[in-house]
C-alpha cells in the first residue's frame, strides 16, 4: 500500500489501475481520491486504494519550474461497469478559490473536490480556459464546441464548468451548434467558491456528473434547485436564465418545468427531451454581427440607429407583447429595407410576443420586424449568430422562427410563472 | 323619478345631487349609474336614483357636432360620507375597446363601466391623454404629475388609467416626483379591453379605486393578483415590473411582498409604507439625457461608446453581481473621467449588485462605476432623470444611492423569489 503523503505534488509518477499502466503528474490527494494529470491534459481522479504506484519517475522540482509532460503510453481511461464523464473547466466561481489574504476570488485548476462525491462514475478533467464568464466571446464558444465534441467522442457525457454570469448564453450557443450528440452536455457553475463552507460547487458538480450519465441528448444547466443543499435542477439551456444575482438557486427555467432533477443519488428526467444520438455533429460558425437593444421610454432615434448600424441582425427587447415607440418605426423600416434583420422579443421575459393585437404591433410587422414568439432575448441573440454563420441569408427568417432546440415552447406551463395564492 | 332613457347622450343637463346643483353633458347610463362630464373635464358618476334632473338645457346635436361646454356653477363634487377618488385616463387597454369589424383595439373615453362597481366611492374622471403606453415620454410624465397633483388637491386619492407596457416606468417617475402627497396615487391598467368577457379592467379598476381611499401615501400599481378574477395586488411602483406579456397577473413586486391586496370588497395594506402627508409637493423636472445598455457577450466597444456618448448618465444592465466584459472597462474609465455618470444594475433583476466580490467588480469601481444595489434597471433610469433634473451634479451619486421611495430594499424577502419545493 502506497503512503501517498510521501509523494510530493507535482511529481511525475507511473502507476497501474484496473490492470492498465499510466504515467502522469500527481496533482491532488484527499482521503480517498488521487488526481493525476495525464499528458493529454486530462485529469484522472481515481480511488486511492485501487492504485498501484509503480514508481516515482521524477520528483517535483522544488524551485517551482514546470515539469515537462511525458509522452504517455495510453489514454484508455474507461473502467468496466462505470460510466465515464469528461469535465471541461472554462473558469468561473466553480473553478475558483478565495485568496484569504486579499479576499479576491481567483481561478484554480484543482477540481479534485468532486472526486470523492462520485465514486460510481469515472471523471476525467481538462482545463480549457480560465476566465470569468463576463469575458466570454463567440470565438470562445467555437473553441468550446470543438473541445466538447472531442470529449464526447471518448466519454459517455460531458460537463462544463462555467461562470454563472453568461452560462445561459454559452450553453445556448453550444446547444445550437450541436445538431446531434452522443451524450449529455451539462453546464454547471456555482455561486460560492469551493473552499467556502456554504459552497454549492460540490453538490452542483455531483448533480451535473450524474445527469451526464443519462440519455439526455441536449444541453442543460445544472444548479441548485432551492436553498437546501440536497436537490439539483437541470434546465434546458435555451429556456434557462440567471434570475438572481447571488442565490444558489439563481437559475430558472422560463415558461416550462425543469427538464431534470438530482437528489439523494438519483437522477429523474422529465420528458419530453431529445435522446442521445449516434454522432457528435457540430456547425461551428458563429457570426457576431448581431446587437441587442433594450427598449425604454426616451430611447433616442440616434442611439437606436447607432446600435442597428453595420449589423446583420438586431434583437429588440420590446415592451409587453413586443412594442417600441412609434418614433422608432421609420428607422426600423429603413433598416429592414437595407437588409438588416430586426427581431422582436419581450423584456417581460415570460410569455409570448404577439404583434397582431395592437396597432403598434401591426405597424412593426409592416416595418419588417420578425417576431420570435416566446424565445428568450439572450437565446435569440446567440441563435441569430448561429443561423447567420451557418445558413444562407434566404433561410434566416424561417430558421429563426423554427423551433430547433426547444427554444420556442409550444404551450407555456402556467405553473412555472407562479403567482400569489 | 326621471326616465333616463328619454335623455339623449350628449345632452347638456342641469341636475341636483345631495343638495347641490350641477350642469354638464350626459355621457353614460347603466342600470344604476349616470355619468356626466363637467366643464372642468371631470366626469361625475352618480347613483341614478339620487339624481334630480332639473332640466335639459340643450339636446345633443344629431349631426354629431361638439356640444359647447357650459360654464358651470360649482366644482363641489364631494359627497358627505363617501370618499372621492379622481380618475385620470392616459390611454392603454383599460381605456380601449375592440373594433369588432377590424379586430383593432382603439382608445375609448367611456369609463362608465366602473361606476356600478364602486357605489361606496364617488369617482370623477378626466381624460388627460390617449396613447398606447409604449409611446410615453418624460414630457408626458411631467404633464401627468401636474394633473395628478391638481386631482389630489380636490380628492381623497387618484387613480391613473395607463397602458401596462411602460406602467412601471411611468409610475416610478411619478413616485420620484412626489416628495409628499395627500392621497394614494394608484396606476391601473388591464391586459384585456373592457368589452371582452375576460377583461380584467373592471376588477382592476374596482381594486385601484378602493386602494385610493386608504392612507397609502405612495405610488402603487394595482393589477390582478393571480388568474382568478377575485383578488388584486397593489405593488409599490418602484419595485414593480411587468413580468409577463399577456397574463392578467403580469405584474410582480420584485424582491419584496406586494404592499396591498383587495378582494371581496376590502383592502388590506401590508406595512411598512409611507402614510399620506399634508401637501402635494412635486419636483417636476426630468432630464432625459440618460441611456440604458443591456450588456451581452460580443457587445462591441464602439456600440457601447455610442450609447454613452453625449449622455449625462448611463444605466448598465450587467450580468450577475454587476459585471461587463473587461474590454469595456477603458471606455467606462474614460467616460467617468469626462463626467458621465455610469451606474450598475443587474439583468438578473432579482438580488443585489455587489462589486466587491470579483476582480471585475473591483475594476469597475476603479473605473468610476456607481453600483445601485438592488434597484431595478428601469427604476434606475427614471430616478437618474429625476435626480439630474432637480439636484446639483455634486449630489448625484449620493442621491442615486439613497433610498428615496422604497426603490432600494434593505432586506430582500426570500419568499418572493420563490423556488422549487
Amino acid at each position: 500500500m502506497v503512503d501517498w503523503t510521501d509523494v510530493v505534488f507535482g511529481s511525475a509518477i507511473k502507476f497501474s489501475y484496473s490492470g492498465t499502466e499510466y504515467e502522469g503528474i500527481f496533482i491532488h490527494c484527499d482521503d480517498d481520491i488521487v488526481t493525476v494529470k495525464l499528458s493529454n491534459g486530462y485529469n484522472l481522479a481515481l480511488q486511492k486504494d485501487q492504485i498501484n504506484l509503480v514508481k516515482i519517475i521524477r520528483k517535483a522540482p522544488e524551485n517551482g519550474e514546470a515539469v515537462p509532460q511525458q509522452k504517455l503510453a495510453k489514454d484508455k481511461i474507461r473502467n468496466a461497469g462505470k460510466k465515464h464523464v469528461s469535465l471541461l473547466a472554462t473558469g468561473g466561481t466553480i473553478a475558483s478559490k478565495v485568496d484569504y489574504k486579499t479576499g479576491a476570488v481567483s481561478p484554480s485548476e484543482d477540481i479534485g473536490f468532486i472526486s470523492d462525491r462520485v465514486k460510481d462514475v469515472e471523471v476525467s478533467s481538462e482545463t480549457i480556459d480560465n476566465i470569468l464568464s463576463e469575458n466570454i466571446t463567440p470565438e470562445k464558444w467555437i473553441y468550446m464546441a470543438g473541445k466538447i465534441r472531442d470529449s464526447l467522442n471518448r466519454s459517455d457525457g460531458c460537463i462544463v464548468f462555467h461562470g454563472t454570469d453568461t452560462m445561459s448564453y454559452s450553453a445556448s450557443a453550444i446547444s445550437f451548434m450541436f445538431s446531434d450528440q452522443t451524450g449529455p452536455i451539462v453546464f454547471v457553475g456555482s455561486q460560492r467558491s469551493s473552499d467556502r463552507p456554504s459552497s454549492d460547487a460540490f453538490m452542483n458538480a455531483e448533480g451535473a456528473i450524474h445527469m451526464a450519465t443519462t440519455d439526455f441528448g441536449e444541453v442543460g444547466i445544472a444548479m441548485h434547485r432551492n436553498l437546501s443543499d440536497e436537490s439539483i435542477s437541470m434546465h434546458r439551456a435555451v429556456r434557462s436564465r440567471k434570475m438572481h444575482t447571488s442565490r444558489r438557486d439563481a437559475f430558472r427555467s422560463i415558461g416550462e418545468s425543469e427538464v431534470g432533477t438530482y437528489s439523494h443519488g438519483s437522477v429523474r428526467l422529465l420528458p419530453p427531451y431529445r435522446k442521445t444520438g449516434v454522432k457528435n455533429e457540430i456547425k461551428q460558425k458563429l457570426d457576431p454581427s448581431v446587437s441587442m437593444i433594450y427598449f425604454y421610454p426616451s430611447l433616442s432615434v440616434e442611439d437606436f440607429e447607432g446600435m442597428v448600424s453595420k449589423k446583420k441582425a438586431v434583437i429588440i427587447m420590446g415592451t409587453g407583447l413586443g412594442h417600441v415607440s412609434h418614433s422608432l418605426i421609420p428607422s426600423i423600416t429603413q433598416a429592414t429595407k437595407e437588409g438588416t434583420k430586426i427581431l422582436m422579443t419581450s423584456q417581460c421575459l415570460y410569455g409570448s410576443v404577439n404583434l397582431n393585437v395592437y396597432s403598434t404591433g401591426r405597424d412593426l410587422i409592416r416595418a419588417g420586424i420578425i417576431p420570435l414568439r416566446n424565445m428568450l432575448p439572450e437565446v435569440a441573440l446567440v441563435k441569430a449568430m448561429y443561423v447567420l454563420g451557418n445558413y444562407a441569408e434566404e433561410q434566416f427568417e424561417e430558421m429563426m422562427k423554427e423551433n430547433l432546440r426547444g427554444e420556442i415552447i409550444e404551450r407555456e406551463q402556467a405553473l412555472v410563472f407562479g403567482g400569489a395564492d
